[in-house]
């Protein structure tokens, strides 16, 4: 085995450098997909890859690939990635670090003049967050045929801009072709965005799968009145009556188990006059388990509910599935490359499941795939205040060098 | 007595007249405060006033008295009235059937030459919803010396706009004086905006007085986090740890008797993010009671339960109370005169609370008042389908008639 070791001050400071552009008041980052400030974030990080000497493309989604090529002119490439669009109050991390990690062992390669029998491929995914244009993970649902290609050009924000035009606005509609070849592994570092690891004490989390994910819209319809002369019975308020689904949606998780999620992050009665009960009531959920049959078990549970409720004769209520995402187990043979490397190292690790959507789950349907993630404060993250520490960003940045020459020297 | 009669069908076709001007595709109106189609309605009320001999004085907030001379020089005038504006998505008839019923009796008096011996002002109130700009009943509450004049034309709209821009703008900044003197009696025609009288198949509500109101806005704050990895357990999710106390406000209303309300009208979730655990939840509320002491029960246990919130540990709570009204008795010598003409014209009449707040409750602060009601469909009001039948609002214009000649000849 080699004995490289990554450059953890560059790879630090190539982290707070990128977390400048979109920075918030609060130590976070606000660089949503496709905006200038995520033009400034691409821009940044295609010189540095081609300083390290990798050749950079670009896909008609907007995804980047950053080649170093291999000794086999046959071999397929070993990639490795994330995302660099945040959240509206996102952090420096999420996505970021996967990208910049990346690029540190392209950098590393480089400075030694390693050669690898396969090429390594450095790629920025198209928004990953789907905070601006739904849906999430974008570009990788693209790039693994699970998203159609003209369906998501033609996604608009909340001001009608469609991803075509804001791609074109900020020079990232590319002509390579959206897959361009066989994969031959592909490894994605990420901080973990959950408490786990560090209430574990543990540095490396061996992710061996992905969570299962429905998102649904919960419309409950009741009927609109003056807040002052109508008695309570018989008034058809949707968030007074909408209260008993509300409460079971995190019944259902708790439910199912200490890895069942769920979450309502949107909620919004209308027409949300202080002095108007509220005739209709929009809201998200977020249900989530890596079980294939708990999931399902909760997405029944939740449909017998809003049925219950539009049932009453009081309101209606009608559930929309948006997106459904089945449980992912990861490529065994990688999940061992990534243990190789953590045992290796000496480092304190544990296998995991990850609980958030990654572009490697959809680049698991082409491509034997893996995960490496480290600990981050608090749990922390899709918050300004997330963080991790220099140390745990260079282990984990140290396993995917190893995981990386692992796969792309076999 | 006399044996006048309004004319049901000219009453009838005026607000449908007047409906026009922000007419809906549901059928209901949008009709703000201060905008051009306020404007366009006001005007529309002075050429009406104006031809049926009144003169129009507008004051320093807009509100705009239309005056109909009486034979005694000495006399304080009886004044009736209510509101133009309309809520966002509003009807036909909420404030504006007040003033239309005040146009039509004068139009009465003008076509059979009847002259009394008090002068007769008829008042558009500006800006009662408060739906563009807070607080409402802005313009009855000035005129009380309730609110501050100079406070409410520096107050904006979501856009920023000064109420005092917007008077401007219209050119309903007016000149005569805030209150001119005094006022003999003040009568309000309004539907009722709830179900009482409808289901209790009755044609006149003789408004003894109105509920006491308490408006708060609640923060709840707790850490935003991501919606996958982050276990159930140790969440610090502002929705889910708001509901007990959102269900405790609908359940203070229930314990209050059947005159308590209580309305959740808006709430909104940030970062509204579906994928992420929203770390603040805000809300309104608006509570209701005609007995002030119920209704400092209500508040001292809404205050109790957002403390034990607060306490909690896992995310803070805090209120605030933005407006306080007093329940209202109203002026016993002008309810029984509204009384003797429901009683005259053989009406099906009862006594009733004013559930919602009105012009009449400020104006009650500097002039003795009562009000009429008349059913409306369903009890819908601040709604577009708000609806209430021509025979129903005849019978209401043709009362607050007697109710004005019984005071302004006493």
């Amino acid at each position: 085995m080699h004995n490289l070791n990554i450059d953890a001050d560059r790879l630090w400071a190539s982290l707070m450098e990128m977390a400048r552009i979109g920075a918030t008041d609060k130590g976070g980052v606000c660089r949503l997909a496709l905006t200038d400030l995520d033009r400034q974030g691409r821009d940044l990080f295609r010189r540095w890859a081609e300083a390290a000497g990798a050749t950079v493309t670009i896909d008609p989604i907007g995804n980047m690939f950053a080649r170093r090529p291999g000794s086999d002119p046959d071999a397929a490439p070993v990639m490795t990635g994330s995302h660099l669009d945040t959240q509206p109050t996102g952090g420096k991390f999420d996505g970021v670090y996967g990208v910049l990690a990346g690029l540190e062992v392209l950098r590393s390669l480089a400075d030694r003049r390693i050669e690898t029998k396969a090429p390594i491929e450095v790629v920025v995914w198209t928004n990953e967050e789907g905070s601006r244009f739904p849906p999430a993970t974008m570009g990788s649902g693209a790039y693994a045929g699970a998203l159609d290609l003209d369906d998501l050009l033609a996604r608009t924000d909340s001001e009608g801009v469609t991803v075509a035009e804001a791609l074109d606005a900020i020079g990232y509609r590319g002509t390579a072709p959206l897959r361009g070849g066989p994969v031959k592994a592909y490894f994605e570092a990420h901080i973990e965005q959950g408490p786990i690891l560090e209430s574990a004490g543990k540095t490396i989390g061996i992710v061996t799968g992905a969570q299962g994910i429905n998102w649904y819209d919960i419309v409950v319809t009741g009927q609109e009145a003056h807040a002052g002369p109508t008695p309570m019975p018989g008034r058809r308020d949707a968030l007074w009556c909408a209260l008993p689904l509300i409460e079971r949606v995190y019944d259902l998780a708790l439910e199912s188990g200490p890895n069942g999620r769920a979450t309502i992050g949107a909620i919004h009665a209308h027409p949300a006059s202080r002095n108007t009960i509220p005739g209709q009531l929009r809201f998200t959920i977020d249900m989530r388990h890596p079980d294939a049959t708990s999931l399902a078990a909760m997405d029944a549970g939740l449909r017998a509910a809003v049925a219950a409720l539009d049932a009453s004769g009081t309101v209606t209520a009608q559930l929309e599935q948006v997106w459904h995402c089945d449980p992912t187990p990861f490529a065994p043979d990688l999940v061992e490359a990534v243990r190789q490397g953590a045992s290796r190292r000496g480092l304190p690790a544990q296998d995991i499941i990850s609980g958030a959507a990654h572009d490697a789950v959809y680049v698991s349907r082409v491509a034997p795939t893996a995960m490496i993630f480290v600990p981050c404060e608090d749990g922390l993250s899709h918050n300004e205040e997330e963080n991790a520490t220099p140390a745990d960003l260079a282990a984990g940045c140290n396993v995917l060098l190893d995981a990386i020459l692992i796969a792309a020297n076999a």
